[in-house]
């Protein structure tokens, strides 16, 4: 398969782009690093990077941010932080993407577990995460010519733990090669309009 | 109690106000009716609500546009109109409500089912419902002062079949009387970050 990994350089990306590579040919992309380069809060950025990779089997997206603060803190500005990078950038790719990807072709968001687990300071993370999940369920129905789409939902990585432990207190890290599975159950499997969480599960 | 209900016109909210109103004092407010005018799009239409309103002991909105389309036909500008309106139409009152819901007070705003129990054209409205269900949680566990926020997730009501029904194929409509319970127990009963699905169910 031809895959497209966006995020290529990050935490998670790098990793799926070593265990993906292993089977099938991975083209990198990032704002700053990769083959291509692609702001994915950008829909004319996105736009280019299609026409550029051309037709392609499977999308995996790895990137996107959201602001944390706290609830009673919160502009509107931070909240569209979320909104125009992790959950609109996802998006972007999917609608660019769609007239560039094979019949049988996937593609692979990621979202994180704090639209049902909660967080302090964590209201637009929760937001962004639900309506990632939200847009993979209704996407999936939507998909013709066998095309599927789902979402990895991981809690935060014990590689990340330094950087986000903070803020995930009481939360177990989760191994980069356990993150990694979601993402080969959604590329290499046949699933659609999945919610693949790792680390962690829905009702506690 | 005193009770905002935004949207109070519609389907929804004229049925909430009938049934809250009988035991508790209602101010009401939209865009183009009711005692008080608010655009949620607008977040100084709703800081000058507020301020017009002062404080109150409960908020229950049913109010909030998402735009319908085929995925392959969705633009960007298309979903703009959810996430500004029913989303952060929504967020905008939480966010300016705070300084003025009393101890004890409620936030009660409503969803869909299309998240989970997603509809053809519908991917705006699943991301858009799963967003505020993550908002919700996330809010829930950062109010203080024993307010709280809870949200009201109905399938289509009967009473809008004729407007929806071809969207909502195979969904049994819901008696209007029974949504109204949901915004009751929201904002009467005493618990928090709760999703009440009136008519469906999560997990099919
Ligand atoms: N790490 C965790 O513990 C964890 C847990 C759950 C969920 N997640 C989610 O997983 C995703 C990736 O996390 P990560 O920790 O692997 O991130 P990371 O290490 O910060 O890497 C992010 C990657 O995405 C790229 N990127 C960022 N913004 C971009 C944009 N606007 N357009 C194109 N590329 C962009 C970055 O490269 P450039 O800077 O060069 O663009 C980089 O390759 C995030 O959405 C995060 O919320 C992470
Ligand atoms: N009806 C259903 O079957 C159903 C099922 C599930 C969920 N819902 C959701 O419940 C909510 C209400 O639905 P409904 O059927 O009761 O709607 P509706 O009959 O169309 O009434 C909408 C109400 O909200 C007000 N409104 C609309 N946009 C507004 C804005 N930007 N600022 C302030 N007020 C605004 C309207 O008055 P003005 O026009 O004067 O502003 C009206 O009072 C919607 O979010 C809908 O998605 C409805």
């Amino acid at each position: 398969m031809k895959i497209l990994q966006v995020g290529s350089s990050g935490v998670i990306g790098r990793a799926v782009t070593a265990e993906l590579g292993q089977r099938h040919q991975i083209v990198t992309a990032s704002r700053s690093t990769g083959e291509f380069r692609v702001d994915i809060e950008d829909p004319r950025s996105v736009e280019n990077l299609f026409q550029q990779v051309g037709e392609f089997d499977a999308l995996v997206c790895a990137a996107g941010a959201v602001h944390f603060a706290p609830l009673a803190e919160f502009s509107v500005g931070q909240y569209a932080v979320g909104l125009q990078s992790k959950l609109m950038g996802q998006v972007n790719l999917v609608r660019s993407g769609l007239k560039y990807l094979r019949d049988g072709g996937s593609f692979t968001l990621t979202s994180g577990p704090t639209n049902d687990d909660p967080i302090p300071l964590g209201t637009s993370s929760a937001m962004v995460n639900g309506a990632l999940e939200g847009f993979v369920r209704g996407a999936a129905i939507e998909l013709r010519r066998d095309r599927r789409i789902n979402l990895v939902s991981p809690t935060m990585l014990e590689e990340s733990a330094s950087l986000f432990g903070s803020y995930f207190m009481g939360t177990k890290g989760v191994a980069t090669s356990d993150v990694v599975q979601g993402y080969v159950k959604s590329v290499e499997g046949a699933q659609t309009g999945c919610v693949y969480r790792i680390g962690w599960s829905r009702d506690r």
